[in-house]
């Protein structure tokens, strides 16, 4: 089972700076703690990241094809980017959105995603640990859905 | 290692009713895989449920007192209670916010929760399963300040 | 047939002040003049007030069990208790919201109730009468149903 | 007693369509109901309808002469016609404005109407039944009245 | 040289009723006012008032179609009526638009008027002497371009 | 097959003002373009105008009961007028709604027409041309849907 | 009788600039005309102008002493000098506000004057020509209160 | 002369966290300060605290029958419980509202109280000192009216 | 003559998915329409589609070099790229603006365009025909300004 | 120990108008109180009131340059001078804001302060009652410093 | 060449407080600098500050008289002050605003200034060193256009 | 010393059109002014412009990476890109945003950027001659800091 894992703009300089914000975890442990996890969980994970808007829609074209489930930290787009909001409308697996730092404890232009009304949910303020959890959900969900159809 | 799990207003009728939004997992459901969790976790888990917005900011106070973990769904609260905000500030534990339903695909007043600011994240949409990805992260957590706290 | 006339916040001080806004009639007066409308129109008419939001809740679950019908005056609650509006949208009968005066002509704040939206109909601004028309509909409408159901 | 039931603009096209919102009583059963109701209640019941705005606030300004009881249900220009207000500010007897459907459950510039500052009271979303009603509280209004005049 | 004094909605009930509002003078006395103040100006002065807004908008179609000047007292149409205001942008005389009351003095609705925008110039709050004033304001202008196209 | 093409307010003035706004066309040239297009298209093209909103609104009714198509101007009632969008609201065949100015190019208050959300469609900016459009639109949906019923 | 005409901010300046706004009159012409205009109307009036809102203030005060009337342009301080309001809220005489040019025709933050509230009313758009009127208006007014208490 | 203290919810926590906003005063101190402070102006204070708002609401109606004067610090509820509000307002004697922290130096929310347009007067920032100042004008206020009662 | 039809963000996509808001009709069919309808009108069509707002601007850059006419589809973009109004502004040849459904009928976020303001004009809600009516507008105006030019 | 009590716009005024509003007592009663209850205090406190902006600018430089502390009562300014909350925030010294009326159960308006968030708290409501609790607070704060600095 | 340096409210006290916000450079460095840089340039500098708004309504007139550019820091009534913007909109030389702050940076209601839309430019946050700045742009400038009038 | 001169999108179109807004100057000669003022001033300039928002977010991450310093003319994405705004706040060297127009003398959406908070100052309105201030700005800023560096 196929899950994307998809990172927007400026999340490839985690842990680099902001740290009482964002922590002080690195993207590549980022990566490899998703990927790990995913091999626990029976997952094919692929994580992702760009500071390209156009090569994360191409992503969630790409899953939508697939229907595949995605795992989507949209970063500063989730705060005004409608393209990525009607890329996401177009997924036919479950889609969750997570948020390293607890959006709504910051700028008031930060509390609300144009995403979350098209994704299944929303997890915000638990670190990374928001993406652990969230391919949990994913791998409950999946073969919760396998054993229906199976059945 | 102490975790309340405290719901709010209506939710004692889990399962009775609009099962479109909230699915079909009843209340008893609900504190069965709670306490079920909990269990596997290692955490002593307290669920506890009240239509009275002074009995869960008593319980609040009570997890104040013990500095104890909490996971939170403040339910109809969510969206004006400063009191319970106000109680949730006194905590000194970790403090999960969750709602079953994505209250951001719902109606414009609930997309905001006066509670979330204060708490140390949110989970929301992924149904009951949500409680479950709140303990997980609150044991995880727990631990990692345990294993800080004894070296 | 079962009908619950529940009555909200400050309202059993009714006759005791404010007289320009809610007229002269008392509390005990409106309790006797629901009851006796409801004996007139065979109605099992209820007729509750309390000051605390968790007690109304729990008598609109009662109803909501029962699949009774509901006239609710919610007072001060109209305008933010969004816990009510929430208890309301449990019910399985029709729900007439009345005011006693016309919250439409009074401050600013008060032209909107948050429980409107999922009540059948609302009535203000007609005294008490409001009950006694609220409790005809109601007549009117379940022997509508019975009539119906029975054919 | 006069009463005048004053209808705007596209009420004469009642039982047509949009019957999800407005129910199947066309225009005519309800000039007949309001006829036989005020019969019934001893007043002498006046129904209109009319597209045109100035022939309703004509209607109004023969009411105001009169000093005749109004039951109005100003449709579209609940929401924006100031020149009904003030119309209906002239008046010298009571104003019930009256709402087939429930206007608080429909689209936001429905929930407010411009008129019911100066009305009497409100009846909303209670079918047709709502005229009905209306009858039955100026009847029992205007006889009260008679009866504290004559004593 | 010709003027219109043209009036809106529910003008025509000057003198019967709110004179705390409006003064005691009524409609009639304000037609022989404008008259005899127009004669007196050398003015040739048609008063006329309506209550429907498509018989104004003719006469301001006159109006341009004349090159008169315009005295407008819209009414409660001021407020929202976009109609009104685009036929007096048709306009080629000057345009003063008078109010009796002082509209700021009043509901917060009544302060902002659409067709001010598009008036020369605005009188409110002086009774119906604000007629007078605009009529006298208009022979001096009237008389000043006519010398100066004399010139 | 008929179509109505309606024109609100002020729109019979076409070509006398304004020419930077709405361009050199006269109502009349509109009437002849307007008809002679639906003869090309086999139309039966009904071109009218009105500066009384009741007629307007006969107009609609009476395209609701042949069920035909309409191409409707609102002018300037589309940006408050309820009563236009209530009686579009009961038409059975297609509505384009056609501005021939850019009205997101003008005043705020232009930006936004209470008609746009009952119609099928919007053509604005595009002067006298916008009607044509809009009727061969039409001609092409009419003789498709004809077809489809055919088959 | 006494008339205070007193002028705000920057109007001292009038003549020298923006005459597609102010008109070419200077302020030494303004003062003039009021003065003949006065004395043609047997009113003592008195023509100050400062840039210190303070000095303003105590020219309200004196003329509240007096119970004189007032005619007034605060020009800019309109739009948000309390200060200026409540000392206008002290005067005992009628209080004409005054502006030159039309500010509902001008940026969105001269379309509201604070002080037109405590106003007797309020002409604006027609120019130097507008305190003319203003002073008739005052003259007439006082004389007939004049013949009213003498009555 | 009876005196109730009244205090909202979460503050019997006073002093156990949160100094920096609330100071150290413990809530047993401010019980005992106010009897002091009552003993010493010769009123019979009696001081309450409850997170319960029917039970605020119930002393709130007791004070109303005994004509007594409330400090009353609303807390959280001071910015949404309109039903404290109401309670307030049934009030018969003098009414201060108090606040420990400055609420105007902390969130936006914080900046409104709903009870204020009913209180007498509000006293805010000046710590548990505020409650005492409270006493002291309450007192010179009494005894100045049974002054001018006796007199 | 050369018209560019360029379209954004998500619209490659068209007739995978939303069938019920864009219809059935693809991507590639619309490029052949628009091909043939140029053919047809003797236009040079060139249709474009992309992801990347930079790819869009850049054509935008081009058909502002070649003075050429624009058919633009921005799509989601529509809502907030400046960054694209922008680009539009710089253009020599008409702009008409198309989008596919009615965006007037959809999310509140949808009704306004930051493009519409710089367009010639804006068609929507008609489907794909939108793309043929702007074409069918800009032979008949290119054309009329071929013919000006020659005289 | 030094204290400024100082005044703001039309405070001068005090007690020869709007005694509804601002009570009997008169400016020259309030500096009276003032000083004898500085007297009774301990406090050397310097009373002032101006009309003039830059001279209460000025006063709180000089408060500011002793380190003194401050009674303000900014009048109408409190609602738009952000040039005295700035020249507050250089204060050194405790400040208390004091209305004598109740700002929050007047005008809309009025209900924010500007100064309000600078300042250490505020006294409103109380009349002049406020100045002498005010005095009291400061009383008791610096000789509660004095004793901290000592010990 | 003459160019006005203009410092508002509270811009005397620059050095002796808050220096986290505006720096340690006290107003004598400043014009110091100011003057030194205008004697490099060539400029004749004049360096003002006053708290009187009045004051420097005054030296704008008076540099509008001179064509003189003016550099001015409005402080405080940046924020709000129409009367100096309307004042500035007289100048008839170029004017650039300076403030040494970030006004981006602090509280929302600095962000805007009333002043900017009738300036030349801005400058903001860069210090003391903005005034520099700004004396270096006018100089470049006026030897442009002494240049441009000269050839 | 490195500077980067960062433009966004549209600006490589400077000179090309819009003259009354930018100015005759291309986008060839403002590079040329820029690299000529850093030999000037001694710092190592990079100018770059990009109409691709993933370019210059790479641009300020390698300025991040180099703790450079950054002259910023973000364009239309001043507007509305937090994800720019995010990638400024990681830089680690001074940030002045540039622009040529003063975008508070344009349209209301234009007079607010997102990235200003982040900056260190804003020059707006001065031309292209804001870039050579920036670089002064900053040449003077970084000797002195380099100065304390070496002290």
């Amino acid at each position: 089972m196929r899950v994307y894992v998809l990172n927007g703009v400026n999340l490839g300089r985690l842990g680099t700076r902001q740290v009482d914000v964002y922590g002080l975890t690195s993207y590549a442990d980022l990566v490899t703690m998703c990927v790990e996890t995913g091999r626990e969980l029976g997952l094919d994970v692929l994580v992702r990241q760009t500071d390209a808007e156009h090569e994360l829609v191409g992503w969630l074209h790409a899953a939508a094809d697939e229907r595949a489930a995605v795992v989507l930290n949209p970063a500063a787009w989730s705060h005004y980017s409608i393209a990525l909001r009607d890329a996401c409308a177009l997924l036919r697996g479950p889609l969750v959105e997570v948020h390293i730092s607890n959006i709504h404890a910051r700028e008031e232009f930060r509390h609300h995603s144009v995403v979350s009304a098209v994704a299944t949910g929303v997890i915000c303020g638990l670190g990374v640990d928001g993406y652990r959890l969230a391919l949990h959900h994913l791998a409950r969900r999946l073969s919760a859905e396998t054993a229906a159809a199976g059945s």
